[in-house]
């Protein structure tokens, strides 16, 4: 069978992973590489990635002239966090006839912040032929895929919650930092009221759960509040001292008629003890997941983008959601 | 919005229980009732789910004269294991234009057993236009679907393991003797020896996983055993003596060149501590999932059953498998 061709659009380290991995999947030809970095743009991608020898592939800032020439089955898009930002990189991807799997996280369920955008990029990915879809693991996966797939063996779900442990301690240090590791609560609040701390996507796995279970949501609200330390704390990376800031306390609450229907929980703190993901369901009959360690991010998310190829390649037309596509699975 | 009709096909525990879901479901409108049972021939099905109100819906055990007459949407069948046995009453529906969901454990991943049978079966529901599915808890959720979405996440999977612990003591007096508490482990072994023990539906599990991981088994074997009960057990309906049978351990295991590269079990027995299901991903990122008391049976099987019906009619004609259809989630 001859290899899919993917163009990598995006070199950040999500896109110059999930580029590696295409460049050694059986099933996949890595056929194009786009980033706007200019120290990256004329480079060798397996450079980026540490391949030994050369893919002949080059990193290119021409994303239309990329699309015409490659003309790729496949884009994996992993550029920015806002729908309205990479929307114009969407739309060049769908007019060049590639269908797009994207880590954008507001791209899991567009319809919540721009319902108009979101269904002309429907509209734009119809009329040329191609599926559309945003999912990674959080969002896309943890806290609100296997949610809902949870709730396929209830006969009743009065109330849906889902909670992420995650030690910070473990991980990259711009994830330490991007969590507030070593901010004092003064700056992190001051940060935080200026919109550039917290998780993008908390809103969007709310409303993906609520349109999956059919339940109309009056608000949505999201909380973020500092994890403050209660000792010293030490990574690899940097130092935490009492009362500072440890991490971050992240939630997103759906509530119908003002009772709590859907309640979503991160916290991504250094020290952080017994990492885990958890789903509770208030259901008939009831459920009680849990993921032993947590799913680890980094990888996962591009597994999670390469995985839904096979799912997205078979659906119909349009801009899909996690809720549209047959059950993704392993890849290879 | 007009309710979707509904036709339940087979009365048993399951069916009975789906049969009172259905009446009660604001989508749904239950429209017809068959089963050959004598006794549950002529009444009002509400009488079988204890309803006070008559229903109007007849049983009848005319499944073709229903089907032609009410012309349902959906029929929802609940019969038997065997895929070879009910092949006829799939036919039947399908050619009254109704799709099909289904607890027969075979159809879960019918080309295991029968592929030919199936490939028939399939051309006959795309040239009627309808879509054919197999599903429930175990088979269709706990150690094979749950477990595909588990490795969407995954880089590599290297094998997968799914373990079910039930403690069969909480459950009906028909399943408990279904797995053999209180019989000699000499009896248990002579109705292994004649087929009339273990879980139906095992080896489609393995299947459905190797198919949905594009894995080509070189073979799935299976074992049946007697947990054997150390000291005196006691439930609400009988009691175990020590040295006699406390219930089933059953295993099915793919293999890849003698490798064992899917491993599911099942511990089903009278007294068994800490139920619950488990995944083990021997994957990157690994993963390990625990479903907390494990997922109740009976009524998950229900919920299943209904709650893949919207997956099932937004997709194209065919007998499909849990692994074509869009996620599913709780419907009501």
């Amino acid at each position: 069978m001859a290899k899919m061709k993917v163009v990598q659009f995006g070199l950040g380290p999500i896109g110059t992973e999930s580029a590696s991995r295409v460049w050694r999947h059986p099933g996949l030809e890595l056929a194009g590489a786009i980033d706007i970095d200019a120290p990256k743009v004329g480079r060798d991608v397996g450079e980026l990635f540490c391949q030994p020898e050369k893919t002949g592939i080059i990193v290119s800032n021409r994303a239309e002239e990329v699309l015409a020439t490659v003309r790729p089955r496949v884009v994996i898009h992993t550029t920015q966090s806002s729908f309205k930002t990479v929307l114009p990189q969407l739309e060049t991807i769908i007019r060049s006839g590639a269908d797009v799997v994207s880590s954008t996280e507001e791209l899991l369920f567009p319809y919540l912040r721009n319902p108009e955008l979101a269904q002309q990029l429907d509209a734009l990915a119809k009329a040329s032929g191609v599926a559309v879809l945003g999912t990674g693991v959080n969002p896309g996966f943890v806290m609100d895929t296997l949610v809902l797939l949870s709730t396929a063996v209830c006969a009743q779900v009065k109330s849906v919650m889902a909670e992420r442990f995650v030690d910070a301690g473990l991980r990259r240090l711009p994830l330490q930092k991007k969590v507030g590791a070593g901010l004092s609560v003064e700056e992190f609040r001051s940060r935080v009221a200026a919109g550039t701390m917290g998780h993008v996507g908390m809103k969007e796995s709310v409303a993906l759960i609520a349109h999956g279970l059919n339940r109309h949501l009056n608000e949505i609200r999201e909380t973020i509040e500092p994890v403050v330390a209660d000792r010293r704390l030490t990574t690899s990376f940097l130092e935490v001292q009492p009362g500072e800031v440890a991490g971050i306390h992240n939630t997103g609450t759906g509530l119908i008629d003002g009772r709590e229907a859907i309640k979503l929980g991160l916290r991504m703190y250094v020290g952080c003890p017994y990492p885990h993901d958890s789903i509770q369901l208030e259901s008939d009959p009831p459920i009680s997941l849990r993921v032993n360690n947590g799913v680890f991010g980094d990888l996962a998310t591009v597994a999670m983008l390469i995985n839904c190829i096979p799912s997205l390649l078979v659906s119909s037309p349009g801009l899909k959601t996690m809720l549209d596509i047959p059950i993704p699975r392993h890849f290879w």
